[in-house]
């Protein structure tokens, strides 16, 4: 089996202007994800971020993308509708996608999704525990039944997805009692679609084991099948 | 309890251009549409086509509107995308609405969806008939098993839409003998979609008795749940 | 519209043994969600419980109830499997059934959903909170985003049912940090099913307002379509 | 990786009393789809049949099945409770199960579902088109957009099954007009479980090319995720 193909996308914005940000992912969060999936194994991956001629999304590098991973926070407008509506048929055609923590009002993820994506949120110190709600299911293979994040800042609920086609983690949050909807997949057309909630930058939450584990587990689950046929449309005569 | 207040929406080309259409529909397929719902009783039902300012479409109606049903077919292009954002805003806050026939394709139906929304179609004079998936449902009320239309335009799968919340009725068509989820609906935050597939402009669709049935508890099914609290966005602190 | 005939079962054991649990519900579990039930206006309410001959299910009740409320917990194996079989078919004939707190191991919830229904739980005075998730939905309506019970046992993910049709409302636990899908809505064949966490029988959890309203919603909501069809099974020649 | 360990259960009644079947399926339809299933390779398949000693599903049998096949028409009743409880847990646990044809009825899947399971059906010789509803499915690699069966039973809808998770493929009949959701996933628990609708006993459908392709990518699908944890219930003290 060849191996899957990752484009991990980021916004790299927050790196470059905050130091603390800076200090916790040296090679950018992209880097440390990009870091982790290649040392998991199976997988060829590259990079692509926000200040890049076409964000990096050439129609070369989506062509030969099967899982993109997707972090941005406060660039979110400066993504161009065009790259949106490529990376958008990608998915359709079969691409898998892995949403990450602010990316919820990323363009692309509220396109896929027709709601607003919006949520309560609270920069904070919060402990974040997230439940497994779908035991046996791939992308939590190797997980207990819980993941504890030490400091996280919380996001709650009411999350404005439509009804998830799986609920695979819901979180809890310390003090503050919110609770989220933390890990949920779609399927759009030939593509899946995964959210995963944790992420903050200025935390190192994707340099913890359990969470790396799970984004990995996410990319594999979210691949295309391979040799799927296309989808026929359009006019069509009667079957002989 | 209060009247529903439903605005019916047409694009209103074909029947300018093609004098079947007209003969078929004298009032459009609006003023038809708007007749057997008023006949129903229990709504104050107003009409909103393409060509008027806005496309009939002003805050003024949009914020005075329970329930939408939603018909186009030539003209998808032409509608502004700032009115079909405000309309999915009133989507998200509850407005119900009711996408009929060929605006599967509308830009309103894509974006609350995700996906292209495409499928295979023939025009031609097959027999359609929409088999109840959901018996007991509210908008199959008074329906028996089936409804049968004697002449339809074909549609077919795969229809390129999220797997549906509810999906109430399927079609064949003889004798091509492709198959079609003809009647499914969704929730997008607080608001109800339904998406009903009969309704060719050169056939006399909606002046059967059943398919009328079938629109008006459509109609009733997505009304907002009265006095229902918009949802809570944002920083939010510790509850106490 | 005449009114909702609502049969109020309960296993009312607890109250018998503990004087703690009558004390807390002098009338029964039964009694006070009857009273509330029927001081919110449109039902017809009775009860039956477990000891009363055919656990007060009689075919003659059973062909009478358009909505049943279910609370059990020490003798679920005591209900016999003949009296569950016919409330499983009234069920699919169209019969709403609200299932409530430890009734998640009653035999009938268990043989609806198809799965052990088994979680996790805790005898304590953990702080409740349950937050929407479906914002607009009718089981929540007059409910702003939460709801807080000031001491309950604990439910814990991961609660073994499956992927809900809709998921209304998410609990946390303060300070054990566990989260449970307290409030889900399937339907099965013409019925609708709703679950409901809250309600230790030592805790004065149904004489709480909002909770009380959210019963109340639940049983409105599960009411079956007026008039709807049986469905049509066996043997069929084709259509003329 | 290890191969997958497949179960191939069958009544295995037909054959013996009817010899158009028996001509059919000279080694039985079980032997017919063990037969197709080693030779698709990476699975270890075995047959076990009603007529043996525990229907030849001992608990070391069930132990050591990641996934089963389940075929059965004249003798669901015949088929212990005790051994359907067992299959049951298994499919808790993680064991993928493969509905065929008429075990729409067996108890097993009855079980699974809670609800009835009931259809239309015809003895009759109308050509079936199943068309794909979720292309990219893993279940129906390779298969381009439709499959046509020259001769069947017609099974139409209303089928009584909840809501699937995922609808693959719906079926029309012709000439009757009929449809029918042929291809459908349901996730219980930890397992996997996959009804698919072809197989009438004197047919040739399970030597059809495209039917064991199906079949193929279905127990496929329906593997265990390996090393998946188990669920953790229980009485459960607050985490540190």
């Amino acid at each position: 089996m060849s191996n899957l193909r990752v484009t991990v996308w980021h916004e790299h914005r927050h790196e470059k202007k905050n130091p603390v940000v800076a200090g916790v992912y040296p090679k950018g969060i992209h880097g440390c994800i990009a870091d982790f999936l290649t040392a998991a194994g199976g997988m060829d991956v590259r990079t692509a971020t926000l200040d890049e001629p076409e964000h990096g999304l050439t129609d070369a590098v989506l062509n030969s993308t099967d899982v993109m991973t997707w972090w941005g926070h406060m660039a979110h407008d400066e993504v161009s509708d065009a790259v949106v509506a490529k990376v958008q048929k990608r998915v359709h055609q079969g691409m898998g996608l892995v949403v990450l923590h602010s990316a919820h009002f990323s363009k692309i993820f509220r396109r896929l999704m027709g709601t607003s994506c919006d949520l309560k949120w609270r920069e904070s110190n919060d402990r974040e525990i997230l439940w497994i709600t779908a035991p046996g299911h791939p992308i939590v293979q190797g997980i207990s039944d819980h993941v504890i994040i030490a400091k996280e800042e919380m996001y709650g609920e009411y999350f404005d997805i439509p009804e998830p086609d799986e609920t695979v983690m819901i979180s809890s949050f310390q003090p503050g009692g919110e609770v989220f909807r933390s890990l949920v997949t779609y399927r759009r057309a030939a593509g899946r679609v995964v959210y995963f909630r944790p992420g903050h930058e200025s935390f190192p939450t994707y340099h913890q084991k359990e969470i790396q584990q799970i984004i990995t587990n996410a990319v594999r689950f979210a691949a295309p099948t391979p040799g799927s046929q296309p989808a026929i449309f359009g006019n069509r005569q009667p079957l002989p």
